[in-house]
């Protein structure tokens, strides 16, 4: 990491630990100043001038150095990363949302956070098959390439994790701390998933596990993910706070309908009233997500030599290494990661994506060949 | 009865009983010969000119006359009237269907057929819990002055029609003729059907219970109805059959979710997928009908009047005439019977419709007051 990146890690640390600042008070400066080290180098009467509250320029002037040090030491040591607003690596979708996180602590793999995302999330206190059904849907949406986003909370949200776990790669968004793990419960959970997957977090170390954080943290949850899915939840309930978000983000919104007696089924049943996706199985939802999976793969194209014909020439050059090395005859996924050099949790889902677009089916044997 | 209306029902029998004729070619000839005892007088010349296939120009022309006596003499022996549809007594609701009925053989009180009806239908082998909520919603919906429409099914249908007689009135119509029971294990139900509500069908004495015809039986059961309910129902269902002669007829559907497990939540499912309002509870079927109950009730009024003020001047009179006996202070609706001469059965869903449009309320003890 060179001195200056991680001059620049250190002024966002710092002004993430700006009391009373938050994202929006972030943007605010970033606009006036156009980079964290410069707000820091401003002096009062500069800050005054953007319009912040008194009280918040005092707590921008104040001493915020020793623990964006210390915050920056322990990532060091740790091996956890920072990735700020400004860093390639940042969510692309995330970043799409009103007051995005102005940085993540993130254990595990980074680059999961470029999958393609579903939340996943639910009641605390889930019925057995509520749970079981959870854990079944998340299995098979993440072997199709989808990684699952929750919130590492008892339930619901754990029953994804580790259906997730089973067959791909899971996501769990804290709302503690990087160096916390709440609940104490899901302690090996939070391990399995830094293995496969990641945990992330807006807190700074130290951050407990304060009950503001979590509807703020769920927010993240439905803006990392193409979609939000409430498989069980209560009226008034956490899920249904992310389902809001998820709507006001412009994403999608699915349910799992319930019976009539359960109250667990009432959140879920008031959401597909208001518009969310009824969902029986992981194929309601592939079916509603592959429009969007496509835009995904094609997005960096231009519109218009997308529309005049060659569909391929959109795609991503890793995608189309891909595609040149599959052939009318089935391969094996591991036959695809030798000829492509490409890495096994990256084919699975770049597959998905094709079969969705139309460019590969899947043949008998878990096996691949291309349609077109 | 007049001999002359005689003579009409018996010319309404004789072309019910035309082969290969049915609603719709009788439609034709009425629009060409006005009555029916003129189109019986017609011959084969001028019915030929109507467009009618030559083979069904010869069933009209055909030997019924001896089947309607019997069936006349029948129904007078048994009780059971003869609903025709130029009867100012048939429902207009059904009315308006495309091809409605000819005739309804109606065992019981015809006045049932005044009532604004709910349908509730489904499946035939229900889960304990669907046959229980069947039972539960039919309850509460009789209750509040709907007559719960139903095929006499076992199962849901069943459930729906024992729900409705606990606390109101019921409406049974049939796939047979109307001096028949199907299934015979309903037999006892059919009786108590008879004496709080009716049975009606339009297939004349003697009519076998044939496969065919309980699909047609079912465009009458959302016809008479605002609504059709599907409580549990297997995907290709007769019961989607009902949902869909509802949405062809402008009607609500209404449909409850259940667990994804269940396969007889299915047809649900894709009702509500489709369009149809998720039920988790009566209140959910009486918001969504309350404008519709007060169309029926302001119908007759001219609109320009209604809206220039006077809300209650577009009511019948016989709303009218309960409305000027009820006060502030809360009246039980034995008093009301006794104050307006009115029947009790008419009196409660009277009460229901004042309550839904807002000029009346029900105060503790079952009693009520005006609202305005």
């Amino acid at each position: 990491m060179s001195p200056t990146r991680r001059e620049q890690i250190r002024a966002w640390l710092i002004l993430g630990r700006v009391p009373g600042l938050g994202p929006a008070g972030v943007d605010t400066l970033i606009r006036h100043f156009g980079d964290p080290i410069r707000i820091l180098a401003a002096g009062r009467a500069e800050l005054q001038a953007t319009g912040l509250k008194p009280t918040v320029v005092d707590a921008v002037l104040g001493p915020q150095e020793a623990a964006a040090d210390a915050d920056l030491a322990w990532a060091e040591g740790e091996g956890v990363q920072i990735l700020t607003r400004d860093d390639p690596g940042y969510p692309s979708l995330l970043a799409e949302v009103s007051a995005p996180p102005i940085l993540l602590f993130v254990r595990g793999d980074p680059e999961v956070l470029k999958d393609p995302m579903l939340a996943i999330v639910g009641s605390r206190n889930p019925t057995p098959s509520g749970r079981e059904a959870t854990r079944e849907l998340a299995r098979h949406l993440a072997a199709c390439g989808l990684t699952i986003a929750s919130g590492l909370a008892i339930g619901i949200d754990g029953a994804a994790h580790e259906g997730a776990l089973e067959s791909g790669r899971t996501l769990a968004v804290l709302g503690t701390g990087p160096d916390r793990v709440y609940p104490a419960a899901h302690r090996d959970l939070a391990r399995r998933i830094a293995r496969n997957g990641a945990l992330v977090t807006e807190y700074p170390p130290g951050s407990a596990p304060l009950g503001r954080n979590f509807p703020r943290r769920n927010r993240i949850i439905s803006g990392l993910s193409l979609g939000t899915l409430v498989t069980e939840a209560a009226l008034k309930s956490g899920s249904l706070i992310t389902a809001r978000y998820a709507i006001e983000q412009g994403r999608e919104v699915f349910a799992v309908p319930g019976s009539i007696q359960s109250p667990l089924a009432r959140g879920c049943h008031a959401l597909i009233r208001d518009g969310a996706k009824l969902v029986e199985s992981a194929a309601d939802i592939l079916e509603e997500l592959s429009p969007l999976l496509g835009a995904l793969v094609t997005g960096a194209g231009d519109s218009e030599e997308r529309s005049a014909g060659k569909k391929a020439a959109g795609l991503d050059p890793e995608y189309l290494r891909l595609l040149e090395n599959l052939g009318h005859d089935p391969v094996s996924p591991d036959d695809l990661i030798q000829r492509t050099g490409l890495p096994a949790q990256s084919i699975a889902s770049m597959l998905l994506l094709l079969e969705l677009e139309g460019y590969v089916s899947s043949c008998p044997g878990g096996r691949y060949c291309r349609s077109a």
